[in-house]
């Protein structure tokens, strides 16, 4: 069966309210369609199908929740029922949940755990939001130096249940530091008696806890790692971060450039769960700064008075020209930010780019001058047409320069690239364009 | 020593040209910082260092490197040393390298592979661009139904060389049809006389070869995989897609949606590359256009031009008004858009979201009002200040509306969510923001 006829027929299973068959369809569907379908029942439901799961299933399942909903799940669970799940939930996603949870429920909870997973909640609570350490599991797989290979998958098949990944293992010294890494592969393909020391690769890529979680995903995507190993500064392995997490890390953070990009601010939540308040906060902050940017345009239009009073059709071209400016902006603006985030360009191109972006956006000014020749001629007669032929070329040049210099003035003052949104862009094109124009019009209309 | 070390290291003996010493540090980097190196080294440099790599990394190197570059150093290697390459690679990367190659080179390479390879190639090579079959490999591993799990790792020792991945094992039967996928990880916790078919996963989430990539993508990263089966339309396996291409696919896939959310086009390069004519071609198409969306603009001022001249002080307010409305678009679009393109919402949940749009854009709308007001009253009086706070309320809300519905109904015709572009939504808002604006201080000011 399809995912669809799954889902069809676990809908039909709780539409009848048949309890052995809602067991049985969910048992075969996914975790994650089976966390999606969660979300969408009613909630007397939520509890009893999850309950319907083995318990493994179940606690993977519930990792792919939102936290809102792991959260809301938690406290109508029997404590044993939650106590055995959260056991089996891997590091990271028990330490996330440990975060929301209400504080009676968590401290019944921390209670029935046992210490070492007490211990690691600790530390791993202790890591700032969108550190590589608040990220990162500890349930790695290691093995000691100097043993044989026959040694270490001895090791890794004792040790593989409570693992995230037994593809790495991380050879570690008697310290617990980093020595090397080597791979499932590496050592089911060689001579039992030979020494994991020998085989493992020893320049191991790696992260310091305190990195950012963008710095984290980057590196598992430019080097194709299955985990990235989590260090202390002392060099001690903490944990691993593996690639469905750098994945979604990725996905985050391409999302929030976007949004950054059209002034959204970030949502806490799935677009689809979040609330009239939330998305007015997360909207509003920008516009109304906008608004005094915009003003400034309106001043542009006032100082200029008597020049519009005396040509009103240069009115007409007044909005083509300014949103022509913004729209090279906004083009200039996106291709930087984006370049920045992925690493595609860096500060240090700044003077390559600067060159070329003058050659496009003269070239783009060009033709967009040419195309609006055509129309302003026989609208408005020759002089003004002109007038807008060339302020359509200075214009779409300035701000294609804002738009790709600001994003690179941003990142040297250490700001966010990506503040450099459309929208700003756009205002202070609209403010050049408006003085650039009317500027123009001034001096060679001769008024 | 850190990478940065390195890097410096190599860079110096390569200054000093010290064959040895260059070869000893490119061996110790990590491919992927070897390729970047040799995006940067002048040309003569470029064969030199890949041919100071052990043969397996060579390749593995190569793989990272540009497209462009690949085909412009394929053609300087002795024919030996190409083939030599070429049979090391992934199958993957090869049919890609193989695309790009001249004629004569490619003919001449292509003499040389084995048989095997050879229709590996031609195959490989049949698959639309953009699809699955182009992005699979077709090294995966594999065993026979019915195998003891002894023998199946057996089967993957023998055949690991050649696999991208050994991690997961797909079980066909003897039409090569897909039958279940077992774990490298449940195979050496098994017990070595139990059956494959008992401890295979049956219910597998594949593609069909001719699905797009960014279903590939989703897949792997909804469902955690590292690898994803390929089926052709006989359910028989093809190929497959292993994680990270997944993550490669998703980076590309954010990347076109950001540039189309600014109109610019699809770059065949990496910006840093990319020509000035290329970047020209991927900008001027959608500025032009728009030029005569805004000429409507235009039109629409010229409409309304006893109003303005009767009350030029509305002029003021002008920018900021269709600012306002476009800015609010903006937002709303590019969270439709987003939230279409990862899944989080979907054209079904269209009602629900237009009711909130609805409530946000009142509540931003009355903000700006409130906000412009107070500007308003002490510039032009309290008559030309509430019109100008009501058009507020109406073009944010009209902008909003637009950016939210353009969206949904592109996806609904079947094109592309993301068409609904900044730029577009700001054009489109303006002319609205105008037409509002001007007809309602007609009507107000009683003109």
């Amino acid at each position: 069966m399809t995912v669809e006829e799954l889902v069809r027929a676990l809908n039909d299973a709780v539409a009848r309210d048949e309890r052995e068959a809602i067991a049985e369809r969910a048992a075969e569907l996914n975790p994650a369609d089976v966390a999606d379908f969660i979300q969408q029942v009613r909630p007397e439901l939520e509890v009893e199908l999850l309950m319907a799961l083995p318990l493994e299933k179940r606690a993977e399942t519930f990792g792919y929740l939102s936290l809102q909903m792991q959260q809301q799940i938690a406290s109508r669970l029997p404590p044993d029922a939650l106590t055995a799940m959260v056991t089996k939930m891997p590091s990271d996603e028990r330490a996330d949940l440990f975060k929301v949870l209400d504080d009676a429920i968590r401290r019944r909870l921390f209670t029935r755990l046992a210490r070492k997973e007490r211990e690691d909640l600790r530390r791993l609570a202790s890591y700032e939001e969108g550190t590589a350490g608040a990220l990162m599991t500890s349930d790695y797989a290691s093995v000691s130096a100097g043993l044989s290979v026959a040694a270490a998958l001895e090791t890794l098949r004792l040790t593989a249940p409570d693992k995230e990944t037994i593809y790495q293992a991380f050879v570690l010294d008697q310290d617990h530091r980093l020595q090397g890494v080597i791979s499932l592969r590496q050592l089911i393909l060689a001579v039992p008696s030979a020494k994991v020391d020998d085989l493992m690769e020893r320049d191991v890529v790696a992260a310091d806890v305190k990195a950012p979680q963008e710095e984290v995903a980057r590196l598992i995507s430019r080097y194709d790692l299955l985990a990235l190993p989590i260090l202390n500064s002392d060099n001690t392995l903490v944990g691993i971060v593996t690639y469905d997490d750098a994945m979604d890390v990725a996905e985050a953070e391409a999302t929030e450039d976007m949004h950054k990009g059209a002034t959204v601010g970030r949502l806490e939540t799935s677009l689809r769960d979040a609330s009239p308040l939330s998305l007015y906060r997360s909207r509003v902050h920008w516009l109304v700064v906008l608004v005094f940017g915009n003003i400034f345009t309106g001043a542009g239009i006032a100082f200029f008075e008597e020049t519009i009073s005396a040509h009103i059709a240069l009115l007409f071209f007044m909005p083509l020209l300014v949103a022509s400016a913004g729209n090279a902006g906004a083009q200039s603006a996106t291709l930087m930010v984006r370049g920045l985030a992925t690493g595609d360009v860096t500060a240090r191109d700044w003077g390559k780019l600067l060159g070329r972006e003058i050659l496009v956006a003269g070239a783009l000014g060009l033709t967009m001058a040419a195309t609006v020749m055509i129309v302003g001629i026989f609208r408005v007669g020759l002089d003004i047409a002109l007038v807008v032929a060339l302020t359509m070329v200075l214009v779409v040049m300035v701000g294609s320069l804002i738009g790709m210099g600001l994003p690179f003035l941003l990142d040297r003052l250490k700001f966010d690239p990506a503040t450099a949104s459309t929208p700003l862009i756009t205002t202070i094109a609209d403010v050049s364009g408006v003085m650039i124009y009317f500027g123009l019009a001034t001096v060679l209309l001769g008024l």
